[in-house]
């Protein structure tokens, strides 16, 4: 059976560009970056040419992207970098609701340290309002952490809005941008951002690598000590063939985002049209424009999304998720969908589709064409089980 | 000019067969391994398989091993984990006076935090004592960081004999093994060890994925929140290519090590014996039997170590290092080789040569031929210079 990824947010698939430019850094011998000899300075020079593809991607200057190895990294060390840097400021820190594992838990181990920590509400289509904002703020408030996009629900953050609302308050701005860099246009300056993660394997570069953007004249509380790399931001030994393949996929995303957000939001909108039409009583979440490209989710009301799963890919060779991976097992798609008021029924029934920017629509018959079929015989049998006296939910 | 790489300690290029089982998860679409779908269940089995290969290296047991972005944070995590959950217990740790800056700078750090830390002497061959450890030890002593073996002058430390004592006085015991592992062979258990950390880059795997072993039942306070990656101990996707590059790698090493290390010492011992009887006042650095096969080092008195290996690259086409290129550029070799008493005329001279397991003899007759004649010019140069009243030494 044809197996269609339609998991793309939890990992793409490595560009053959992005590998064929990775290749010659995975093969021979190449020196340190960090070493004065020849060897390494041609893979220092290999290095700074990713840096600067990264920073045209986000609009920054080179020496404001600092490259880690996970985008959980980038988050760890943006948030507790700049808590502590601007501890003697304040400590307290504003999160949306809507934040990843590695936001939100950084956050609350920053909250044993004595950091105080507001989360604000997030509406029914997934949005951060400002008006939640303006009452959260304090005297102590030294960072706001906004995600650019929640992975579960895709809806795109007003971060232009808030940008503005932390320059005004002149608050630090860290944001999240794991899930929509290089899916859409970022720019750093326009977005008034001090700091913002990204990672590789979001946008057909390789895992292992990632970055942030760390603004001019920031000063980041070490995560890490060792040696001098990456001006003293993260130390240990580059992962050059990485660095590489992250600056390449960076180049890519740039120069064809228009075409893959066109194709994507066609593929999505195609998909959406064609579920809604085939399946009663699907529960669309997120905003329905403000959203990533590539990312439709919703629930499918009477059923558990992960039975729906186990079904597509077992019968249709679809293999699919149903939000946050990082998660823990047994509360997984629940919280972000919960915070948008959403009935816990209902998000138990959570499906998410993240597209590929090589699907086509053909590759989507198998799943137009089983889905409905699929939903209606678990809709079946869980409307027997309450009949029998075993719906338990 | 043909080049002659004799700085494998800074990075080993990748073997051509860890690149090919590398090659698979670097094209082709695969699933995350937390990904519950069966693109997921394979990427996880890779994974699986690769911390095996790692166990077996280093003789633990395959849920002792944690994958992890570098050898340096391996040692931050080792290092402030063990700290950390250890503090209820005591604050004073133990320090060879050869660990590299990855473990000196995080002790340098938990220092502030109201940790103690205490330095044990270093004798001229760069051994640490065991009646030093004696001394040291107090009722507060919670963790021991001896390195296995100095990356700068090679000398293998008394691992064994530590580790009885770290048993006798119930004193948790980590090493730092980046420069060693995959190199020598090392036994978890028969060395008494909590904890280890070790680099796939030092052994002919990949940048950007190293790995440290933990003791069963150890706890280990986090250095990074996210997800439930790695048993909870480091969250963050799993750099699968470069997991699956790190197994085969420590697979390869165990397979060949005895072949590898009789090669090494052979080519070591050789060109040692050759440059002895070619270039006057040589000091040899490290213990002359204990040390890393694949490494020499030495001081050549007179000269400035930098210099000769600039004109060693740019007239023979070698490309060597002084010492750790990870600590400042100003005072570059000298920590380790002061502590272990060397002054500081003779450690501007310093030199280091790490062979890769592909070096041949022959290719090191342009090293031979060129490196006498090199040290006698710049020996002049020197020499004239301080006629000349311009020795500023």
């Amino acid at each position: 059976m044809q197996e269609l990824f339609l998991d793309s947010i939890t990992q793409t698939p490595i560009d053959s560009r992005v590998l064929e430019a990775m290749y010659p850094y995975l093969t021979g011998c190449h020196g340190n970056p960090l070493s004065r000899h020849g060897l390494g300075g041609k893979s220092q020079k290999a290095v700074e040419k990713a840096r600067q593809q990264v920073a045209i991607l986000i609009g920054s200057f080179p020496d404001e992207v600092i490259f880690t190895s996970t985008g959980t990294e980038s988050n760890n060390m943006a948030l507790i970098g700049m808590a502590h840097s601007l501890r003697e400021k304040g400590n307290h820190l504003i999160l949306s609701g809507l934040e990843h594992e590695s936001v939100l838990f950084t956050a609350r181990a920053l909250e044993k340290e004595g950091y105080e920590i507001s989360i604000l509400p997030v509406d029914s289509q997934g949005l951060t309002s400002l008006e939640s904002l303006e009452e959260a703020i304090r005297k102590q408030t030294i960072l706001i952490a906004i995600t650019t996009a929640n992975g579960e629900v895709g809806t795109l953050q007003p971060l232009k809005e808030i940008g503005n609302f932390c320059q005004n308050h002149q608050i630090a701005f860290f944001s999240d941008g794991v899930a929509a860099v290089g899916q859409i246009p970022m720019d750093v300056r326009e977005l008034n951002l001090d700091a913002l993660s990204l990672a590789g394997n979001q946008f057909y570069g390789p895992p292992g690598i990632a970055a942030m953007y760390l603004r001019r004249g920031t000063y980041l509380a070490p995560l890490m000590y060792g040696g001098k790399h990456e001006e003293h931001h993260r130390p240990g030994t580059h992962n050059l063939p990485g660095i590489v393949g992250l600056g390449m996929a960076a180049q890519l995303a740039l120069q064809e985002m228009p075409s893959r957000m066109t194709h994507l939001v066609n593929l999505r909108d195609y998909t959406k049209a064609n579920l809604a039409s085939s399946i009663p009583n699907l529960i669309w979440t997120g905003h329905s424009q403000k959203r990533l490209p590539h990312h439709l989710s919703f629930c499918v009301e009477g059923i558990q999304g992960e039975a729906l799963l186990l079904l597509l890919e077992l019968e249709a060779g679809v293999a699919a998720s149903s939000g946050s991976i990082c998660g823990d097992e047994t509360s997984q798609s629940s919280r972000i969908l919960l915070n948008m008021g959403i009935s816990e029924a209902a998000a138990g029934g959570a499906i998410r589709f993240t597209f590929l920017k090589d699907t086509d629509t053909e590759n989507l018959d198998v799943l137009f064409k089983k889905m409905p079929e699929l939903v209606a015989r678990l809709r079946n049998k869980f409307h027997s089980a309450i009949n029998r006296g075993l719906g338990t939910r």
